[in-house]
């Protein structure tokens, strides 16, 4: 093992897979990193997307760039097909087979309908940029449609937006389409007014961020509801279609409908027959190798860990990254042929959510801020966070000058595909005006 | 007239569009803008989203929020379907009718294969923010294919990029491309360098840049080929398909092909029946009214029209938005019942292009820049004439960032949308990895 190099095949760029290529920058490993986008992205400020506060580029980097200097990595952006353990290949594209010594998969999770599939259409979720230039589309598309309709109903029912799901996305999603609607249009429409669209939050359980301490989900919701967020919590959704949401009896007449509900991992995990959890998350030992493959870890929200009081290790950035490094430092000692790490122990730094303008949610360990600081803290946090100068400086800059100017840097209506769901055929958009 | 507000109805928020609705700023009439997207795209700048050095949010900016303060326009994001000049009225998405009492055909044009039209597919054209991005993406995964490969032949034909087209929008692709290749990845790939690519510039005419004065032509040709590509000048494409380009009997394989070689006017022209030039422009009289149509007025691309000395004035932004301008006035003081102005006149500020770092050519009235010196006055007078001081910051950032540290901030490949046209099948980006 020592004259030979270990060879680590590591699949998804996310927070998890490049922690672990990157804790085995100096160990004697050949590290392939595979992903099916040629971008990492930095997914807490998706919705800053969605909502057209920041562009794609503001937020996702080449995994080659980040990767440059560390010549060990390969980056390979390809599908992968298929896992071979027999064999010990991964299979990618149409003819790759890629020899494995130990195998990282970091593929994430996607999002769960919970069987009803069929929503998908009308109700997208935002886990990559495509996901949120179309749910950006559809926000500023329906005021546009507004504004040109006679129909009174139509009108009310295109300004209505949707969020199914109280977890963190959900909350910072429904508060920046509040402010977007409030702040962000004020005089720019003649025939109809912004901020009288309704942002309707949906949650099953009975409270908003409901992993956060529970004074911070009252909070968060006091503030969303201050502005002007309808909050409904212990409703379930019961249908979702081109004409709006229903839950059980009730029925919402809306344009734009966003699934921030639920998760399910990658599925990954069947291909290599491990077990796993409700999730689709792979049962992982200690040291997150998947039982009975020594050679196979899972990391981030492909893997089903508890911390140390036997809660689950939640899914987000913070502990995918520590998975990723854990296992990448371990298999750097095991490159080298040294003794392993004992199990992995996750440590939860605290949880936070923006829900708007000078408004925040945060719990450190034993601190709570909310208001102004708790937002100050957020975006210092967020921007520490982000991959390189530029990226912090841009980010930095259009923060700033969507604060002091109320409007926001990437208010586009983009892409060619004529609009499925729960959009009606808008004038103007599906066929060119010059090919008209 | 002057007691019922004069009705002005403007066909296309591109620059000659923007300019006559600002020009009636202070005028007693209505004006209504419609355009078919929800921003005015700094087309200009396109090449340089085309080639992942800038962000759309970046050059394009909501058509509402430029006129949020100049409360006689309204903006309709639609489709117009028909001008009916019996009536005055202009028929847009599925049932509007907006009637006019003076209209001004801004639509601008469109890329023309010279009835090839089969060719679009693999040889888009640079006009719209799908455009730029969707080339964006064929250059970027050319790359991304070509480390994959194992075929030699394959990856040369990958590493093949063709623009078609020397005008001043082919020039400064080419020379952006060339750019991307040898300075933004260097280190990035293990197997292949991307310095090694081949940008192939292909000419009907005997010199690049045309319309500019020949020596600044040869000087542009110059800085090109000291980049490293390859201009072939007086060769006719004669086909054009998914593995690459034919110029009579040579054929060169290539994986992205870009047309910039011709365009034509929107049909705006042919619904009103009105006499055309050969790329559809209408021939407008001296007061750029549509010969038989005293209330209709074309601008822009959609607009043929001479200069004092008999020659066409050119179909780039300045002339545009003079011409924008000049029929805004008129209007402005036709609606105030003033006199008229005599017919427009257009003045020529200058050509500028440029072809890389630090080295651009201009000419102006008497002068002749180029190099660093060139390259500079291009950069101001372009940052000049964006809109808004957020553009100006980011722009003049991101070009300042690219300068210091040769990268490009917007590497993303994007998109759903399987790849038609010229590419092979990619491994890894039709089907997503977590649904494999």
């Amino acid at each position: 093992m020592s004259s030979k190099p270990f060879r680590v095949v590591i699949l998804g760029a996310g927070f998890g897979g490049l922690e672990a290529a990157r804790a085995l920058a100096r160990a004697p490993a050949e590290v392939t990193l595979i992903d099916r986008h040629n971008h990492h992205l930095f997914q807490p400020l998706l919705y800053q997307v969605a909502t057209a506060a920041l562009s794609p580029g503001d937020i996702a980097w080449p995994v080659r760039t980040i990767f440059r200097n560390q010549r060990n990595v390969q980056v390979m952006m390809a599908e992968v097909t298929g896992i071979d353990t027999t064999t010990r290949e991964v299979l990618a594209g149409d003819e790759l087979r890629i020899p494995y010594d130990a195998l990282v998969l970091a593929t994430g999770a996607t999002h769960s309908y919970f069987g009803r599939d069929d929503w998908a259409p009308v109700a997208p979720g935002l886990k990559a940029i495509e996901d949120a230039t179309d749910i950006r589309r559809r926000l500023l598309l329906a005021f546009e449609r507004a504004e040109l309709t006679e129909n009174e109903a139509e009108r009310r029912r295109l300004l209505t937006f949707v969020v199914i799901g109280g977890g963190p996305t959900g909350v910072e999603l429904a508060g920046a389409m509040a402010e977007l609607a409030r702040h962000a249009m004020p005089q720019e429409f003649r025939r109809i007014d912004p901020a009288t669209a309704r942002v309707v939050l949906i949650e099953a359980g009975p409270r908003v961020l409901a992993t956060f301490p529970e004074e911070l989900g009252a909070t968060a919701r006091q503030s969303l509801e201050r502005m002007g967020v309808q909050v409904l919590t212990g409703m379930r959704v019961t249908g979702c279609g081109p004409t709006g949401v229903e839950c059980g009896e009730e029925r919402i007449a809306a344009s734009t409908i966003v699934w921030a509900a639920g998760v399910v991992a990658s599925p990954v995990g069947s291909w290599i027959g491990a077990d796993r959890d409700r999730a689709g998350r792979i049962k992982v030992r200690p040291d997150l190798s998947v039982p009975g493959q020594v050679d196979v870890f899972a990391v981030g929200d492909t893997a089903s860990v508890m911390d140390a009081k036997g809660k689950p290790v939640p899914g987000n950035a913070p502990a995918a990254k520590q998975m990723g490094q854990y296992v990448g430092r371990l298999l750097a000692a095991r490159a080298a042929g040294r003794p392993a790490s004992p199990g992995f122990r996750y440590r939860h730094h605290g949880d936070l959510a923006t829900i708007g303008r000078r408004s925040a949610v945060v719990a450190l360990d034993s601190i709570r801020l909310t208001g102004l600081i708790g937002w100050w803290f957020w975006g210092i946090a967020h921007v520490w966070y982000l991959i390189g100068f530029r990226s912090r400086v841009v980010v930095s800059f259009e923060w700033l000058w969507s604060y002091l100017t109320f409007q926001r840097g990437a208010r586009l209506i983009t892409g060619r595909e004529p609009l499925g769901g729960n959009a009606a055929p808008v004038p103007g958009q599906a066929r060119a005006l010059e090919k008209a």
